[in-house]
């Protein structure tokens, strides 16, 4: 086995074409044989085999950067840069990363996990080559569904004024996570279907060249035109407007043609992008033929491509079922999403209202903006995106959704601990960035009747509304399920207690339940209200519940700073509530890939958690009364 | 006068052109006089005089939806809508905006502020007119500057690909604020310098009509060659590629050509970009001469364009002196700006490294990203972004800075409140959405000598810290100067008190001393603490004087929700200190223009009103004791 042997891209630059070959096949079985039994981003990665080889061949990592954009191709990179022994551990807790690193490899240029950033800091390296005067290449390598996202432009008008010698590897599958889509998209079609036209321009110019001179005005204008269709044959049109010397379309899958290409790509001194055609899943036959099932997938069977387990029923699929009803009568119903129509359940919406869906790529931003325009005209628009992706919209929700008090409702999927994906994406800064908008309502369901009925609410409410849930609600059942009609800013008291009140949001309901049943049988009462409403809160209840206890708690999967426990806080010394309260949440500090069953655990926030920290919060109490 | 008699913007169709020329002259007299009276932005909107004439000349607002950008172009607009007699009460407290606003006017089909989102609210509501089946127009104003933000390169490459009817209006004037920056800039000149083309497409295409046919499959070869020069002649490159119909370039003064080519543009059914060429500060000289000093303006006389207050030293300058100082010695030093060099003082350090210094353009999110790329290389990089666009690179400084623990110093100047520019500039977010990252070392100056040893203690800081500090800092003097070095999250005990101890950040420290006089002549102790790192906290201080006093009082300028006020609350609550805590600061709501003075108090933040919410709190603590 070759793989074995390659402790370091240097180790590449030994072997035959042949053997490159060989070695390719070799990565795709093992990328497939760990994500099958882990789980983890297969199509993309398998896609980038023969670029991920091509590159470290031509290169010299770690001296020369390998900027990696979102790392869904990162896979190969991390088996060809001395990660292959623990390649196994893949997206579990203590061990590799599903995306690049910085703390793992010195291989890792750049931690990566958001899109469309790897222009950025390429070029903050070639820059800073530049002005240290070293002599190192910098490539940055992105998918052509990551040049949906602002970011990417604004990173090649800057570089492609700058004139900074950096090579931009544009790897085009023709799909983001779901088929891509976007005017320059149907620009790089144009391209990948012109492949011809390099070797044209030759038979052009020398036709050109023995054209018979019919007179000197016509020969000066056969002239110009000759330096016309020299430049555009050879030349894209886009690229070269952004300053880039464009190189392509390359294949890809054909390793000879790769190497040749980025051997010349070092020899140039300007910004440079080289258009590589993939083909997503490739060598994996399920992941070819269904290549977005096969982007982000739990274990699965090699030989079917089935799921091992059977998954259960998503919080975004419930959502989208509604809004299908919603929309067939009620024409102001609409869904936005960036990229995600599988993820957040609302390919099914797209299904059943394609003219009012809008898939508008990686591009948070202008999804959030869209929505607003669409509002001020009053469509009731629903966008539904990741927690964390969402993150990239905070300007936007602010100023052009909710300073305009504008009917926008976000539906947050995600939010919470997230699991293998790991710190860069995780979902619990959002009631954090959200509280600090004034004027958004912001309800967390703590299971999926609430769900449902949160979004039925937020149709009538004329002023924008998020909604935050982990990417399963899981179902309560009846015994527990929510009294009365929802009202914005109005919890319920679900159980009442003597000694204890713990005030928990969305996914933090279930466990606090558990804790105050564990706690009863210690002999303290607990009580748990459902603080469904982040903002506004429930004061009354807050103050109510608040006085009758001895100590209050808080519960959430967000981090403490300025989350929900933050807000109680300020919401009690406001009105003089002299209570000691103990804040549970995420600590301030990233929280890096594992389950999220062990994440919870890792954050004290498991029902035997809680119930063991406000014992000990009692005790505390008591010793020093 | 015209001007007067323009209600509405139908009154402008009964004009003829010399009397739309006429009007073009009364609308620029009545800018600059109002603007020499009160500030404004005034560059800008001198430049759009025409462009905004034509507009309204040809469309019918309210029905056709004109959505313009930032809107530093929209006093024509105001004064052409209805609003020429409030127009003298332009950005001040219960005045007209200095921006688009949709509670201000029907007229305003979008509130904005922060550029670059025109084109996406535009082309949502050209969605919902085709949703709802309406036929009106929708165009989208900007300028040039705004085409370097990401946001409208995701709603082009979004609304190239939808065919949706919508007419974007790029107003080039070859400037954001400063001179402009980037490749597509680059670009845009190279068009402007094609004026000739369109002219030249009908003779290029005459004469290859009448070329001699020299046989079968060199004629075949020219026709080709023939539809490919008719695609060159007219249309440009690039926007072609977003899927966008070109026109241009048209000289931005002359209104015949405007309106013709405008309502050339009615007729298409597709996404149309018009290109526009004007001239900031057109017709009146000084601004002419000095387009950026005459962007965002204080009062000045009319003759000679001389500021009539002497401006004070701003923080900026301060910043870059300093930054200079440092980069001398250490070439790790550099700084970044988005399109603000002028604004942030940056253009000083500009002119003394300009190999280190690096304006992006307004690319907040790419301006962040890349520093983080420069300081994973060794870099020192300070970047200079004012509170409010910051907003717009969260998930940056969230996961590329401080995810990787990378040395990027944040130099956020305008923290706090903003005055005249009203609630879509304000810089009352910052403590919210900074204190959500892990590992941010957040800090506030009380004065120009703590900004001063910030940006000294930032250089030895291995880590990303943020600076947050407003306009101008002012100077304490010597009496109350710091005491001792500087040490990440140590706080200054300035005065001790035995019934009050007011944790103030910032601009907060002087109206929290002052205050405390004022207590102490009505028999109250109130010690003050200059709480300079808003994280990490010093809980030890925190502590000790918190137990020393009957009342906590914490005052930022920066909303509740989030703030520094529910930090102390949350450190309080954790150790188990049990006191009553008024925290004041800016209320949960946006704050409209005003000065910053009437502002404060609108927030109950000036010094008196401190003190007097501190006795109000302490009378109702003895009323319920």
């Amino acid at each position: 086995m070759i793989l074995e042997q390659i402790h370091e891209p240097a180790d590449l630059k030994k072997l035959s074409i042949k053997q490159l070959k060989l070695l390719a096949q070799e990565l795709r079985t093992e990328i497939v044989n760990v994500v099958s039994e882990h789980g983890g981003h297969l199509s993309s990665n398998l896609g980038a085999v023969e670029l991920t080889i091509a590159i470290h061949y031509v290169f010299d990592a770690p001296a020369d950067k390998l900027v990696m954009d979102v790392g869904h191709q990162s896979y190969a990179h991390k088996l060809l840069t001395g990660r292959y022994d623990r390649f196994p551990t893949l997206r579990q807790k203590g061990g590799i990363s599903g995306f690049p690193n910085i703390d793992e490899s010195e291989y890792d240029a750049f931690t990566a996990g958001h899109a469309s950033t790897a222009i950025s800091a390429a070029l903050g390296m070639a820059r800073t080559r530049d002005i240290m005067r070293g002599d190192n290449n910098v490539i940055a390598l992105l998918g052509d569904g990551a040049l949906t996202g602002g970011m990417c432009f604004e990173a090649l008008n800057d570089a492609g004024q700058s004139n900074t010698r950096m090579i931009v590897v544009l790897n085009d599958n023709d799909m983001s996570i779901a088929p891509n889509v976007g005017a320059v998209n149907r620009y790089l079609t144009r391209l990948r279907q012109s492949k011809g036209y390099i070797a044209v321009k030759h038979g052009v110019r020398s036709r050109l060249e023995k054209l018979p001179v019919v007179g000197a005005r016509l020969y000066r204008f056969l002239e110009k035109l000759r330096n016309l269709v020299r430049s555009i044959f050879v030349d894209d049109k886009f690229f070269e407007a952004l300053g880039f010397k464009y190189m392509g379309p390359v294949d890809g899958h054909d390793l000879k043609q790769l190497i040749r290409v980025l051997k010349r790509a070092k020899n140039y001194d300007e910004p440079q992008l080289i258009h590589v055609v993939t083909h997503k899943g490739r060598g994996y036959r399920p992941a070819e033929d269904h290549p977005t099932r096969f982007h982000g997938i739990a274990p699965f069977y090699i030989e079917s491509g089935d799921r091992k387990d059977a998954s259960g029923t998503t919080s975004g699929s419930i959502v989208a079922r509604q809004l299908i009803d919603m929309a067939d009568s009620d024409i102001r119903v609409c869904a936005i999403t960036a990229a995600m129509p599988s993820g957040t359940g609302m390919d099914a919406f797209q299904k059943a209202h394609p003219d009012r869906f809008f898939d508008v790529g990686i591009a948070e931003e202008h999804a959030v903006t869209m929505a607003a325009g669409m509002a001020s005209q009053g469509m009731k628009p629903y966008v539904a995106i990741y927690s964390t992706f969402l993150q990239r919209a905070y300007d936007q929700i602010m100023l052009d959704v909710c300073r305009n008090g504008l009917p926008v409702t976000f539906l947050i999927d995600r939010a919470g601990l997230v699991g293998e994906d790991g710190a860069t994406h995780q979902g619990v800064f959002d009631l954090s960035y959200l509280r600090s908008i004034p004027g958004l309502v912001i309800a967390a369901p703590r299971d999926v009747r609430d769900l449902k009925q949160m979004v039925a609410l937020s149709r009538e409410l004329d002023g924008p509304m998020a909604i935050r849930y982990p990417r399963a609600c899981g179902d309560l059942g009846p015994a527990i399920q929510s009294q009365g009609a929802f009202e914005i800013g109005r919890w319920e008291l679900i159980s009442a207690g003597t000694d204890v009140m713990i005030f928990a949001v969305g996914q933090m309901v279930q466990p606090a339940l558990q804790a105050a049943v564990e706690l009863m049988g210690k002999g303290i009462s607990a009580g748990v209200v459902d603080a469904r409403f982040v903002a506004p809160m429930d004061t009354d209840m807050l103050i109510q519940q608040a006085s009758a206890v001895r100590l209050v708690v808080t519960a959430e999967q967000n981090v403490l700073a300025g989350g929900f426990g933050e807000g109680v806080l300020d919401a009690l010394a406001r009105v003089g509530v002299d209570r000691p309260v103990l804040t549970l949440g995420v600590p301030n500090r990233f929280i890096a890939h594992a389950t999220i069953d062990q994440q919870v655990e890792e954050c004290g926030l498991g029902a035997l958690d809680i119930a063991r920290r406000v014992q000990e919060k009692l005790k505390a109490m008591e010793a020093s009364a």
